[in-house]
């Protein structure tokens, strides 16, 4: 790198929010941009005191920054670690070599296991473009990926995050593919399985297609975003946790995936495979259940579908030394009633608090994850998980370990709903028969969820329900009126999609 | 949409050249932005008397704007046509309907006419981010793309362009799948071609992952953005002319999708047939040849590949009703001896002056297309061709047409080369074996080309060249020493690509 004057400019905080991405602002006339031959949209190395950051430049014909100065992106800033006023370097960003790995995935070629190492590495390090990993995606959705290239991928993964070490021989977790508003058993599991004194690190992540995801619920009740010294704190303390894990980098290479996934609405089955488990690998978990619901309008929608990721899931742990079971779960219609952050911590905490408005369907799947877990474990005896489970959670003893935990993670608070509400009633009688899950989360996005944890969706109308005309269907929840205006105007461009007979 | 005051701001032309995308910059405590819920990276539209366009959304927490105000990209107040302090008008974007299509791609379905419509006449609207069309891009390359979807896919792009009507029943174009660094025929054709009478209204495009296109070629010698009117009136005039299509919108979704293919450095098989076949549509021709260069280190490296396009071009002409005839060429190095936007065009000028240093291989393989083109037409006793086509390039009547259109495209400049350059060196005696022509385009696209016009590579040593330690086997231009540096830097990297036996 040259560290020469020729190359060094004044960096401006622009203060602007660019989400992800690391911009540069710099003057048409900047003589560092002359000299380089920069142009527009060129991605450039930024260098300080021995870091470096590669950036996307824009070109500034106005005096937004002086000359001599360079503008920065609050995101840049932070990743470069300085501070306004301060020198930065630049340089031309030599070609990445994985890239035409990536384009060879693009044109469909199988790639091998040093391929996918090279390119987890890049994008980790933020070499990547946004375009660029929206290009990989794409190529790896679909049934791009081999079952070799899933494994391949989940090791490229955890090789570029941390792992956690635990003293203990057996370390639980679960997931849920998701794709049902509302199934957030997560936070109710980890506290049945703690309070049976089981080791249950739970590091969940935020939404991606979803309106919510455990992380978001969570972080509306308590902090999710702990070390890995805090991790290991609250869970030798309590057995279990709820952290966000994008928070640890367990796996930075897929939280840059995701990132882009979550603006493209897709989430690819052998990316989500290599994502969840070299999060579990890397949070140390050693047996793990994997909740699939399937249903006609979830993310899995038929029997044959679920088969093959259970195949993928298993073949996957194996080589990378996880136990896994996989339980397929109902996915006709939400679970619970609240969609959204705030409101399905509102459920969460009905059934801990074993309240008499608690919905059923969220404490029967509970337990019998939570069931699914304490067998898996291999120290129970062959019949009675599902009881014990039942009863940890009747007794309050796993509201008392979710308090505790919350306690442990810097405290708990009540969840609120949001201030604007509007409420979708039915224009005739009838009993319900068929629920759009997509349409039901779409709308709860559009109100603002998870971006906005107060916002979303109250369910009000399960399977089989008799409703009458004029009863509430379900109450959309906003921050704001543009909101609130933004999913009633989808709302009534759909038409109907709860059907009754 | 909602023109009220609450949703109103003053524009500030930030000057902020983002290249293509169109930007917005609100303050994080703009009213607008509070009331309708925006967040950083949110899609939103932005309306300003009756027009309006898509933008992407950064955050901005200083002074940059004041209260009221929003600012915009460069290219967004151009697209939206408004000056500084005009007022504008913000909405949430509704849900891209096209976008679910596109997903279904990524996914691996095959997509039908109307999906193709949707989605190109979302994309020519401007109504897709960056991301959303290179996950498009992406998932539409390698096999992805069935001949019926390639078909749909072109008549999508020909309905959101422009079409040019001809008063004439044979209208000539000509088409190099490109790949191979200097093969720029195209002005010598058209100019033989338009000698001899016959009407070649060429567009051409710029270079997508090639150091120059016809059109950044002919730019270094002529003006080349030229509006339908003005292309009607040089052709009615010369019978022929070189202009730029992306200034005439022939096919407006196409310029948006290469633009993203390039900073992928992506060129997929069945958007490159519906590419080029939509502008020639759009151009009117009705007779075409497409050039394609074979060989191992070409955009098409094998017979097999070439026979495969063969077959799409020919299978979606036909059901588009266009002749095509197809040309397969020597594609084991570059043509000529520029490779680069000036370069190139002082070879083509050379060969037009009979010049004796004139490159050989550039004017065989001119008079073998031009030869092509008469014969397609059927207008010339069969294996007269080749012969009249060399007597119009050699009695010096080519190059007076070229002449002529430039002149009548606004005057004809000599193209210059760039201020500073290197040699590279041979450092021992042999015969030139093999040349990897990518890693030529590579050094010359390092060096500047094709933005920089006078920058690029000059080609000495052909296959089959004697040459000494010490003889120069190719020289770098670039305009600017970090870009020089820049190249020599790769040359260094990548170790003997010109081999000697």
């Amino acid at each position: 790198m040259d560290y020469s004057e020729k190359n060094k400019l004044k960096a401006r905080d622009l203060g602007i929010n660019t989400y992800r991405e690391n911009i540069i602002f710099m003057r048409a006339d900047c003589p560092v941009s002359i000299s380089e031959g920069l142009k527009a949209l060129t991605r450039v190395v930024v260098h300080k005191n021995g870091k470096s950051i590669v950036a996307t430049l824009y070109i500034v014909n106005s005096n937004i920054i002086s000359n001599g100065e360079a503008g920065l992106s609050s995101e840049a800033m932070t990743r470069l670690g300085i501070k306004d006023s301060e020198h930065i370097f630049i340089s031309h960003l030599h070609p990445i070599a994985s890239l035409s790995k990536m384009r060879a995935k693009i044109f469909g070629k199988e790639l091998d296991e040093t391929a996918y190492s090279e390119i987890m590495k890049d994008i980790a390090s933020g070499r990547y473009s946004n375009i660029e990993i929206a290009a990989f995606v794409s190529a790896c959705a679909g049934n791009n990926l081999a079952v070799s290239e899933m494994i391949s991928l989940t090791k490229a993964m955890i090789a570029t995050g941390t792992r956690i070490v635990w003293n203990k021989d057996i370390i639980l977790d679960k997931h849920s593919v998701g794709g049902l508003p509302g199934n957030r058993t997560t936070p109710i599991v980890v506290s049945i399985l703690a309070a049976a004194g089981q080791t249950i690190p739970k590091t969940s992540s935020r939404a991606i297609t979803s309106p919510a995801g455990t992380a978001d619920t969570m972080e509306t009740m308590t902090n999710v975003t702990l070390s890995i010294e805090q991790i290991k704190e609250v869970v030798e303390k309590e057995g279990g946790c709820f952290s966000w894990g994008g928070a640890v980098k367990l796996s930075p290479a897929d939280d840059i995936l995701i990132a882009v996934e979550k603006a493209l609405e897709v989430d690819s089955e052998g990316q989500m495979i290599a994502s969840v488990l070299s999060k579990k690998v890397a949070a140390g978990s050693t047996h793990v259940i994997i909740d699939i619901p399937v249903g006609p309008t979830a993310k899995v929608r038929s029997q044959e579908e679920a088969l093959k990721l259970q195949y993928y899931f298993k073949a996957v742990s194996e080589t990378i030394g996880i136990k896994t079971d996989v339980i397929m779960t109902d996915g006709s219609q939400p679970v619970g009633r609240g969609i959204g952050p705030s409101l399905e911590a509102i459920d969460i905490l009905q059934v801990l608090r074993n309240d008499e408005n608690a919905p059923p369907d969220l404490k029967e799947r509970a337990i019998e994850l939570a069931a699914a877990l304490l067998k898996l474990s291999g120290q129970y005896e062959n019949g009675t998980e599902a009881g014990l489970a039942r009863s940890i959670l009747e007794n309050g003893l796993a509201y008392k370990k979710f308090i505790a935990i919350c306690q442990a993670q810097g405290g708990f608070r009540e969840p609120v709903t949001a201030i604007y509400h509007y409420d979708v009633l039915s224009e005739k009688d009838g009993t319900v028969a068929d629920i759009d899950n997509r349409k039901l989360a779409r709308i709860a996005k559009l109100a603002g969820a998870p971006k906005v944890p107060a916002a979303g969706v109250y369910f009000n109308a399960p399977l089989g329900k008799q409703v009458k005309a004029g009863d509430m269907l379900f109450r959309i929840y906003a921050e704001s009126n543009g909101e609130l205006e933004y999913a009633k105007a989808y709302v009534q461009s759909i038409g109907e999609f709860i059907k009754l007979t």
